[in-house]
């Protein structure tokens, strides 16, 4: 079954319950208006539709390899990576100046999460390109800008973002490569970096590397680290980059999915860059970066669940077995209660995630277009919930997927396991969901929980608005949105921080569910509270909302007892 | 990391949790002692550690492949293979006269478990033919017994079960493959049967399949079936087993896991066959195949969620990254709060599963022992739940085991990845995790809810007793079980099962998370409420336990809302 663009999803979630209209009412994206928009939606839902998703199974099982220190990439992509670049699907967002489109985030970010679906190794790809013009725009100096942003937002490179290494994954500031400054003004960068997202490809002319390195006198830890641009070719004396730089893709990893994009190890020695932001500041660019990227990950769990969802309901659709056990049904297995728990529940839930996801675009946006505090604060509290809360969806999704599939699901000629293989990785880079559990409870509530605090009130003024017309969702939500704000209370009120880490999985997790209730309440509303949403948001209020209370229970019991047992104790058999 | 067998937890639950004494003090085992029981649990243990687990990842890498019609299995397996055969460990529980040990099969069960953990892929092997064992033990003519019993319970052959067809899965009932009387007493076989678990290999002399199929005179649906034992060499004048009979592997699938296993396409054209039971009645003696089945596959998925525990755990230990966020710490990733609840919680949930496993394995040895009707009837109400929660928490379990090695859980040749593409064909073979669930709620409540509410009686009788010696683990666990009483009384009461099947999977789920916390709070009292496993009883019940209130509330929705959405509905984007 071929995967369909859900178009009309991101309309309704637009019109109804993010409120794009506030975004295109600012000066800033005032060239936008709605009917650009679902254009743009229309046209890129299109080109997934045709030109990624004949690529999903192809990237699985003809994965990148590295041939004599050159990656060879998988059949097709190189056009379809054209087509992306030709389509002006990279530099959506990209300012006008630097030949961009300066098109809303929350565009972009519907556009990336449909180009997700249709093939998560190739969206990897710009994603990555994507990151690094945000980062360029915001910290690069004109020169640098000038060499390499043009180059980016037509795709004729691509672009990559060298964090990790061995001994410094989640612990950045651990990080050795080093940096040395020449004569010129440029540097020379020399150390190894390991799970570097599409390293090298053979189908764009240059590849620039965003690297982070540690100058002779950058301090210790995250403070001393600085960031530096290394292109894979440099400029001869005519401009033209073809002299090779001293770096090279020493391997790529033998993954679980993915294979489609290659991940790779990078030894860099002397290799030349420049400097990006100022020396020491590094970590703040790379943020920037990051940050995006993260909204971007949870994207990529919704458009993997959205593509194994409609993979899982076609077969379901499809397969006849049994006795239809309701009157009146298909006579295939979606007459069966349970299959129908599993299809709804998965839909159910990527209503949820997406609407978090859109959500978390739009506070950007009107971070971007305002530059008021409170977007930036909420865009900054929404952005570990829609990375987490997306890729656990996904996640989440892809397993049921399989499960409905039955036998066939463990088969890979199906398909429904490659979407599973491929969405594990989601809750793992650009930062763990952990790591984004620990952001949100740690950081993104320095602000004593205003930002969480203005979200409940929010809920709550929705629910209350309801509570009689529509009393069997908006009471329950009501309920579930005050216990999530005593769970916050207890949050913010912990001095050990490893009080709150203790919990905040669980705590990211129930905030989401509310969340999640919340949106589908804006949903039901806007359909009156009648129609196929409405039905949607009572399933999610009835039986998924209520998994709060168990994760927020979890949440609050503290990091005393995690450590009662010894290590030698967690390993006695 | 080397695998260690989990030996000592074993005994633990035997002696303080499941009650195993009771067992050796009835007649039919009384030539059982703990010493003997210990001595086996050891030497299985030293087995799986020294002989299986070496090849957990070899069978991964070079998984079993068709050749020219024939099946070659992964490079050690054959070796291992006759060691499982010479130590004994297929034929355990068979009885004294067909050549096995006799002994309890809650015995078989912790040592079949503890293969799983070694070698899931090859562990499959031996297990298949104890179904087949017991299976013929109880419904083969003499003549059949005579044939078969001695072969398998030596492990020359080995053996399968052939269920599911392309149109006939979950609903066996709608299976084709069809017998035609002989004129000498046997049947002629003929028909496709699919996901056949060892299919064939290369290391037993020959494979006896049990088959069900119709008779021409067969009604339709389940009753008109009957079972056959179809060998794939048939004796020649000598008796000696070297004529090829009428059947093939026509292929092996390509699947997410268990390489190492080949799951095969088999071809029956006129295959001579013979009698399992009565004409028409091959259900009868498939189910006492597939029960024993349903709690072994249970305890694959404690046996993967073992490994994968430990696989986590002494990464976990090893790995070194970041400021340790407490005094005292190992400085390895383990003084991580969320590397601590994930690990816990593993562990926590590993005793609960496998506690349900051993004491639904009690439950058969006494049913078995004393053809009580209540023993029956435990044992029968306990096997979907074992099968269900074995299996999702080997899934949840390897899951989180990916997720504590970070970006090397991506990694294949890190190991992790592979714990959980195995452990996932057991939430769905021997009946989906969704079956179970149906089967609980339906033809395990026949009897009113007495099997339950026997259980919750001994789980409140339990919690009262320390009611106020260890309140903070008794006191939520009692109210637990008064919400599963409730829960449980919805259940009986519905007339229309489609409302019980609409929170099946919900309530198997909340009733195993209320289980667990009993057999968490006998562990501690069991150590007088101090030391480790009363420490990881209080994780449980204080932070997994909670969660059985959403199940529970999801469980009692009732199918009617389910069906509110139209596929269409559910289709449209």
């Amino acid at each position: 079954m071929p995967f369909r663009a859900p178009v009309t999803d991101f309309q309704f979630l637009f019109d109804h319950v993010v409120d794009f209209a506030q975004i295109i009412e600012t000066e800033r994206f005032a060239e936008t208006d709605n009917d650009t928009r679902d254009a743009i939606l229309l046209e890129a839902g299109k080109m997934v539709e045709e030109v990624m998703a004949p690529l999903q199974r192809v990237g699985d099982l003809q994965g990148a390899v590295l041939e004599n220190g050159v990656v060879r990439t998988t059949p097709g992509f190189s056009d379809a990576y054209q087509q992306i670049a030709e389509g002006g699907w990279i530099s959506m967002s990209a300012l006008p100046e630097n030949g961009g489109m300066g098109l809303p985030h929350s565009v972009t970010t519907a556009v990336n999460e449909m180009m997700g679906s249709g093939c998560l190794s190739l969206q990897l790809n710009p994603l990555m390109t994507q990151g690094q013009i945000e980062a360029l725009e915001h910290h690069a100096s004109d020169e640098v800008k000038e060499m390499f942003l043009s180059k980016l937002v037509t795709g004729e490179w691509s672009g990559t973002m060298n964090l990790t290494e061995p001994a410094a994954g989640s612990d950045v500031g651990a990080l050795r490569t080093k940096a040395e400054r020449n004569d010129d003004g440029t540097y020379s960068v020399t150390g190894q970096k390991i799970y570097i997202t599409w390293g090298d490809n053979d189908f764009t002319s240059n590849v620039s590397h965003l690297v982070l390195a540690r100058l002779p006198d950058g301090g210790n830890g995250t403070k001393g680290i600085s960031l530096f641009i290394v292109p894979k070719f440099l400029p001869d004396e005519n401009g033209d980059y073809v002299v090779p730089n001293t770096l090279k893709v020493v391997s790529l990893e033998h993954k679980l999915g993915i294979h489609g994009s290659p991940t790779a190890v990078m030894q860099y020695d002397g290799a030349k860059g420049w400097l990006v932001g100022k020396e020491h500041d590094g970590m703040k660019a790379m943020f920037t970066m990051m940050n995006n990227a993260r909204l971007g990950v949870g994207g990529q769990g919704v458009g993997v669940a959205e593509a194994a969802y409609q993979h899982a309901l076609a077969y379901a659709m499809d397969r006849v077995q049994g006795r239809s056990p309701i009157q009146g049904g298909t006579g295939s297995i979606m007459d069966h209660a349970d299959v129908r728990r599993m299809l709804t529940g998965m839909k159910a839930d990527i209503f949820a995630a997406r609407a978090i996801e859109m959500a978390c675009a739009v506070a950007l946006d009107m971070g971007t277009a305002t530059n008021a505090k409170d977007w930036h604060a909420r865009a900054a509290f929404l952005t570990p919930i829609a990375k987490a809360f997306g890729t656990d969806t996904g996640i989440k999704v892809a397993e049921d997927g399989v499960q409905v599939h039955g036998g066939m699901g463990f088969i890979e000629e199906t398909g429904a396991a490659q979407f599973s293989r491929d969405v594990r990785i989601t809750a793992i880079y650009e930062g763990t969901n952990g790591i984004q559990s620990m952001d949100l409870v740690a950081r993104k509530l320095m602000d004593g929980g205003d930002a969480a605090y203005a979200i409940l009130d929010e809920i709550e003024d929705c629910a209350e608005k309801v509570r009689e017309s529509m009393a069997d969702l908006a009471e329950p939500l009501w309920q579930a949105t005050e216990t999530l704000r005593e769970a916050t209370e207890w949050m913010v009120a912990q001095g050990d921080l490893n009080d709150r880490f203790a919990g905040a999985v669980p705590f990211l997790r129930g905030f989401a569910r509310v969340l999640g209730g919340y949106y589908h309440l804006r949903a039901a509303i806007a359909e009156g509270g009648e129609g196929p949403r409405s039905k949607l948001a009572k399933f999610y209020i009835k039986r998924l909302l209520p998994e709060h209370a168990g994760l927020l229970a979890h949440a609050m019991e503290g990091a005393g007892d995690l450590y009662a047992l010894s290590p030698e104790e967690l390993g006695a058999a």
